[in-house]
């Protein structure tokens, strides 16, 4: 009965979802032992001006994550 | 205490959410035995490319849910 | 597709879940228009050391709130 | 390790955030114990009409809290 | 710079957390384009009298989920 | 209205719970312009086995964190 959550900067589109939600169901209920029926997802995007680590926000730190995606 | 978080499709109306607050407020505290002034809600839309079950996402299977709020 | 989760105070018997799991999936259908199929609820149990309003833990404010349940 | 979301009101400045985040993983790194670098926070606005207590949407509850900065 | 929380009923052993883990992240890293360092992961565990459907505890309802891993 | 949560690792005293609480409430008070009363914490803690960060959960990461007040 696995509810996931995923909480992430914006930018993903909705083919990554696709293709993500499809693996991430299926490699869940090989190794978890379920049925693919009972997995639910929520995916968030979060700004990076709503997001900081070691106490600065994200949208301060420039260097931070250099994700291709969120460019 | 108890504090309730909905998170669900857009489309509810300000009606939709004032009458659910109401009764479902009248109900926790008759039943679990608590004050009104104790009871938070917060609803979060969540969109149906957001949100998937089963390995697909929401916005590709348009027949799971047919609920006449959401169209 | 409501997804319903309630943080409370522990003190809540099996009864009192299973009924209001019962009336409020009810009123959820009738009030936002869904299915009782896709109403989800997640209860959890949170202690009085660990949550706290105003600037102090409610097992600080031993008048807070008389619940009998909690009794 | 500490996680941290704040839920509240729209209306806080990118300033209010950045210095909330600077002030509260120093306080939390001292009071807790713990490195800066393991301090995660993210902030959520959530609307007026999506919120509500003791049965009643904050949006219909004009006078409940009179905060300068949501004006 | 995803962060994954991951409810799901008790019975799951420290290999299967361990696995899954190891290749979700993997996964998300290379759909989502992002670094491991960024990614993390909180699994909880809710009981099945904690956790409801369809206006019904999971513990009421024993043919819902054959999950091998929970037995 | 802000309502915070804060997930750690277990070992925090009541004793530094209450500073905490305490402390933040005064410091979100103060910055984000609110009154006290309007301020909820919920603390959750979460075990090392049931928290990970880039492929690996922290209780196989022993150097990961030197915190005095988990040891």
């Amino acid at each position: 009965m696995p509810f996931v959550r995923i909480d992430w900067f914006p930018g993903r589109t909705l083919e990554q979802k696709r293709e993500l939600i499809d693996v991430l169901t299926r490699e869940i209920c090989r190794i978890a032992v379920c049925r693919p029926e009972t997995v639910n997802f929520i995916f968030t995007e979060v700004e990076r001006d709503d997001w900081g680590r070691a106490g600065k926000l994200f949208v301060d730190e420039y260097e931070y994550e250099n994700e291709p995606a969120a460019q």
